[in-house]
């Protein structure tokens, strides 16, 4: 069997030059005599490795110097609770926006450390749009707003990045970092998962303004606290070497295709072509408001449930897998991230139009 | 240039088939048309990996049914603070034994959840015995009894599990785990991060008894609550999906070795090659008590520390990488882990007396 499109959530498809790479190099990295599994974290072949990946990190998102750049374990879901343990900095309260699962996942967590401010929900419309950010409740007493740029699950993006009024801006960006483009100096933290446009899952990048750190209590594990790990490049125990530099590929790979603002042309020329297909059809239906919908997962049910099999049975026989959306949301869900090429958004469009013809 | 041997202390050496069948299968893993490192985690192709990577730790470790197998993040490092976490259920004093630095790391970092009773501690000797189990100070009110397997640095290995008069038994076994056999049954908990001798950087393995677990706090994070995990099988997040994969490949070929036993007695051939080196020369050195001396780790001084830097230079020249002892304690140190093969630590033995031969 060849290669697949893959259309899953996360962990998901990856740019083919990175795996040919990588592939090559496995054995052997350059001329070091071993594979960059086998390679000592403290020795001077991965040093170059780990070098590289910050540098090319600061480059790809212009990230501030006065942002410490953090590679941990854990997950995204993990920092849900060190980002309080963190950054709350003594105060006892902390503003959230709720957009969908994730954000609902992050409050439920934050909660175990903190009073929890939901400052604006969207779970009346179920999920379907974003609250008017002049209408959200934030007290200046919290110590940061938090909020979740893309919602995996329900398909929701914000477009712009919301003012925070004076509160440290927090963004879960697991689903679009590197998508498209952010002033990262609005936000005091930024943080995400690397399994969707980074790299395998194993890595969660933090992103974080120097102020806000070096104040977490003793609770806080040496291995997940901002301070002492910005003092150590991350290195205050053995990282995962290998998934960093995976990482570190597909972000040269990034480079190579011209950067953040190339590529978000690219996932806006994607997004656009899906949802028209969608819209065009009186087959499939996308639930969420136009003007947040978003560019890298793309959920969508048809119109007749009993339909669901057989179009994912027959979008496997065409070669596009991982459709199925979300238990929670039910219908479909296709996920586009950066190495999702535009042949593989054309080709779901092209079955997706002949599946209605044939049913 | 050709592949070297590699005696770094972790990430070290992988099995050369493990590695081939990682690259053979980079691209496109058996059918599923696409790299494991691009699988969701709950698709059906990764679930067997996840499945046989479970099933076969147990098949080597026989691990008892009233015990968990988790596979978390964050390494052993990130345990020293989860363990007192999860498993002090309601205790304020745990006791740990002080065998050298892995020791002092996981004392210092479970100080900030409860009471630690230092049983016992080598720190007079240098850490280079191990003190007599029946003096050891054992508190029955403790919650657990914690010591150290094999510390890496100081090259001191437990030859038999010590009694711990009642107390659940708590053991890093990071760089020995999978090296030799050990009555699990007689621990409540084991863990270990996978650098060493279960594959690459980024999983960390806990076995922990059932009636151990499901007393944590509020306090401890989701991703690192044993019981949510267990419940879970691990993917209460995403894990690091090619990270397990590694691991398991690693396995496979362990059993393929003919098991834990079978390497034992490679294991123990190779390690008394080498201290019969060290011993019968007069430039080299091992000043740890013959009776606790690490399989896996062999440290070891020059009687002329001005040969240091030349003893390097030349071993590097005759394919012999990583043999740089650590900071604190210095001289050399060579890592011979379940990878290693025996021609290896031939070839270091060699080189090691025509060094002396010559200097």
């Amino acid at each position: 069997m060849s290669r697949i499109y893959n259309f899953s959530a996360g962990p998901s498809a990856l740019p083919e030059p990175v795996l040919r790479q990588a592939q090559e190099e496995l054995m052997e990295w350059r001329d070091s005599g071993m594979s960059v599994m086998e390679m000592s974290h403290r020795g001077r072949f991965f040093s170059l490795i780990a070098e590289e990946l910050e540098n090319d990190l600061r480059t790809l998102l212009a990230i501030p110097d006065n942002y410490k750049v953090l590679f941990m374990q854990g997950g995204a879901t993990a920092q849900f609770s060190f980002i309080p343990q963190n950054i709350l900095n003594g105060r006892t309260r902390a503003c959230y926006v709720n957009t969908g699962a994730w954000s609902e996942k992050a409050i439920q967590d934050a909660k175990n450390y903190c009073e929890v401010i939901v400052s604006a929900s969207s779970e009346a419309s179920k999920f379907t749009n974003i609250p008017d950010p002049s209408d959200w409740v934030l007290d200046e007493q919290a110590a940061y707003l938090h909020y979740t740029a893309n919602e995996t699950i329900h398909g929701v993006e914000f477009s712009d990045i919301p003012d925070s009024v004076g509160l440290p801006l927090v963004s879960d960006m697991s689903s679009n970092i590197l998508s498209r483009k952010f002033d990262l100096s609005r936000f005091g933290l930024v943080y995400a998962g690397t399994q969707k446009n980074m790299g395998p899952a194993g890595v969660t990048v933090v992103i974080v303004r120097d102020d806000l750190i070096g104040k977490s209590g003793k609770q806080t594990p040496p291995v997940f606290n901002y301070a002492d790990q910005a003092k150590n490049h991350s290195m205050l125990n053995t990282p995962a070497t290998y998934n960093w530099y995976l990482v570190g590929l597909v972000l040269k790979w990034l480079l190579k295709q011209g950067g953040v603002d190339a590529i978000e042309q690219r996932n806006m020329a994607k997004a656009e072509l899906l949802y028209q297909t969608i819209d065009q059809s009186s087959l499939y239906r996308n639930p969420v408001d136009p003007s947040c919908r978003s560019r890298m997962n793309v959920p969508f049910i048809l119109a007749d449930q009993n339909l669901d099999k057989p179009f994912l049975a027959a979008a496997e026989a065409n070669g596009l897998f991982e459709l199925k959306g979300h238990r929670s949301v039910g219908g479909m869900r296709a996920s586009i991230y950066n190495a999702m090429p535009e042949e593989g958004v054309r080709a779901l469009c092209d079955f997706m139009a002949e599946f209605e013809r044939t049913h």
